[in-house]
């Protein structure tokens, strides 16, 4: 990974050690804009949201914000008053070396549910990552995030707003308790552009909606799920114009759709990742409800895994899926291999064809209710042996 | 096992190697009421139909028949027109060798689905089968019936109707694609009670709901799944009254809920079977969907795999299920040991107790909402490599 190419004017990182993983990798991250940033967020959905959650939904609804500070190895989540009391000492912590104020600090954390956190240790981390900011850090914060993660996950995306150059840097964490509800883990956006607080926030949630909101690892929604993006406007681009603010979106879009494919990629265990794709839906919600309980059964997932095109699995999740639907109407296709038509297998060549299809890291399996003009899709992996070695070991 | 003690009068049955499965493994059974009987069933809510799903529900509806013939090894599932006619063409075969009528026939088939059966294999297994009727064969029956289970579950009850004894006796099978939604795959009930048709399909449907509705495996649903009972009145019991009719509903609970406690032990891979109990939830919905939810976690079942009692991923489940809860509200026993109270850890030696009880095979974890005052059940197995294993090389 090129170290210079993740940089973004007006941003600084860093990342250390401090001790709250269990193999003493990097586990702090600290993101710093040097001008005040317009603030947008996306939390999770679960009613049990952890106390940083809690903490930067409040940042966020003044629309502005300079630094975040970010630990893995700890979610600070069902930790009550303490845990509370804990995340706020964090952004205090910050905003003292970084001469800002607290409600001006993000925090983030992720990790194991429901131990304290070590205090003692953030305190030590937090002057080391003031100290050691730099343009060049980024990288080195999307490791300290990481959990179960095996790589970190970086994007950018390049664009013009008045004929002025603008970018977006877009890091997260992944791996496991990923579900298509809000986010997954923890997503940080920076850009140069200007905009509004609301137009930001208002991209931010319809880029969720069509990329976070569309992957699946196993079906479990975090309890600290969020994505925060700042916005400097160094790029000094004039108010965003109907054009403009469309390529920023779709901008946002494309680093935000290409993380959510580097989540799933890396989901735990995963040997190859799947766009389950549905057309011909009665309903937008049909598309969206057929595609996710393809995407997270376990019967589907682990046959994905065996590298059999076991369609009969499909149907029967199609069947349980509670959308309109007539067997006898269904088609399904791995790549441009069709394996079912009009609800009936095509044979044994075809399965065949299909099986060769699933040596790819990646594939669709297309799947045609050819009831109505509806379709959506959601992008899964494979459920292997290393899942359940992953998290059944997680807290030892 | 005994083969003397699963007998029940009037009732015959045989199993035989008809060559539908992989391994040669004995793979049909058929049973045989001397008298008609009258038959009650329930059947899958997956859209997606068997063959003899369909067929047997019409049987179903006449109220009586006569006698059940099964397959395991081909499911007869996404077979269209050619599948509906080779259920008939079965049932005719059966009819003709025991001098039936073909609409008093039963058909029941699980295993692969969409692949055609294989009708020579069954004309030539279904002769054998009429000849080899005898009242000791159950047990060789409820073993012909199974797919990846690992043992024959069957399951009796003596009872008395107006001072004249009765018994129920039960088969099932299980292992995978077990869901709580309707019932699991197949299961045949018989007693030689005299009921009426109708009584006895509200007493099965109301013990469908208190049994396999209340089990899960991994959170997928059958397109085969039935439940059929037949009763050919020979306890010569006059017509039930209301006690009598409550204990033989109670009676028929309990053959079938000891049957669905079989199935979440022999739950594909499973080492340990977990009641997860809700209580003090503001709804009965609330509570069965906590329970729901809780049960088919992935990583609730991998944390159960991994003996680890990872409160957090209960949390994050009950967060996401979409009851209404109060974080501070919850509290979360092992057995008999605390390691939640108001939603805070009671700490490490409460759950290193935790985790001794894990050692059990069986145990109940329960969880406390503190809301309201209607609780529910389900009971779940954890998720091991073996789910793995099996489900990835199921078709090969």
């Amino acid at each position: 990974m090129e170290q210079d190419y993740y940089k973004i004017q007006g941003f600084k990182a860093s990342a250390v050690r401090a001790g709250l993983k269990k193999d003493n990798a990097l586990d702090m991250a600290l993101i710093f804009s040097e001008k005040e940033a317009m603030a947008a967020g996306v939390f999770t959905a679960n009613k049990v949201k952890a106390a940083p959650v809690i903490l930067s939904r409040e940042v966020i609804q003044t629309g502005k914000a300079r630094a975040i500070i970010a630990n893995a190895g700890n979610a600070n989540a069902c930790t009550g008053e303490a845990g509370a009391a804990d995340a706020r000492m964090t952004a205090g912590l910050v905003a003292g070396e970084l001469d800002i104020l607290p409600e001006d600090v993000l925090v983030a954390s992720t990790g194991v549910i429901g131990k304290p956190l070590n205090m003692d240790k953030i305190k030590r981390a937090v002057p080391a990552l003031a100290g050691a900011l730099s343009p060049d850090a980024f990288p080195l914060a999307a490791q300290a995030i990481m959990t179960t993660d095996t790589f970190p996950k970086l994007s950018l995306f390049d664009g013009l707003a008045g004929g002025l150059p603008y970018r977006i840097l877009g890091i997260v964490k992944g791996a496991g308790m990923i579900m298509p509800n809000m986010a997954t883990m923890l997503c940080f956006i920076l850009s140069d552009i200007r905009i509004d607080a609301s137009e930001l926030q208002s991209a931010l949630l319809s880029s969720v909606e069509t990329t976070f909101n569309r992957i699946t690892v196993d079906g479990d929604t975090s309890t600290n799920d969020m994505v925060l993006a700042m916005a400097n406007g160094l790029a000094d681009n004039r108010a965003l114009t109907g054009a403009d603010l469309d390529v920023f979106s779709k901008g946002l879009e494309s680093v935000m759709g290409g993380l959510a494919h580097m989540i799933v990629q890396d989901g735990e265990g995963a040997t190859r990742l799947v766009s389950i794709k549905i057309k011909g839906a009665a309903s937008p919600a049909d598309a969206l409800n057929a595609a996710k309980t393809v995407a997270n059964s376990n019967l589907v997932k682990t046959a994905l895994y065996g590298l059999d095109p076991n369609w009969g699995r499909i149907m029967a999740a199609l069947g349980r899926s509670g959308v309109e639907m007539r067997e006898q109407n269904v088609d399904i296709w791995f790549d441009n291999v069709q394996v079912v038509s009009g609800g009936l297998g095509k044979g044994a060549e075809q399965e065949k064809k299909a099986a060769g299809i699933m040596n790819n890291k990646e594939f669709t399996i297309m799947i045609d209710l050819n009831l109505g003009r509806h379709e959506d899709r959601i992008i899964t992996c494979d459920f292997s042996h290393d899942y359940i070695t992953i998290n059944a070991d997680y807290r030892t």
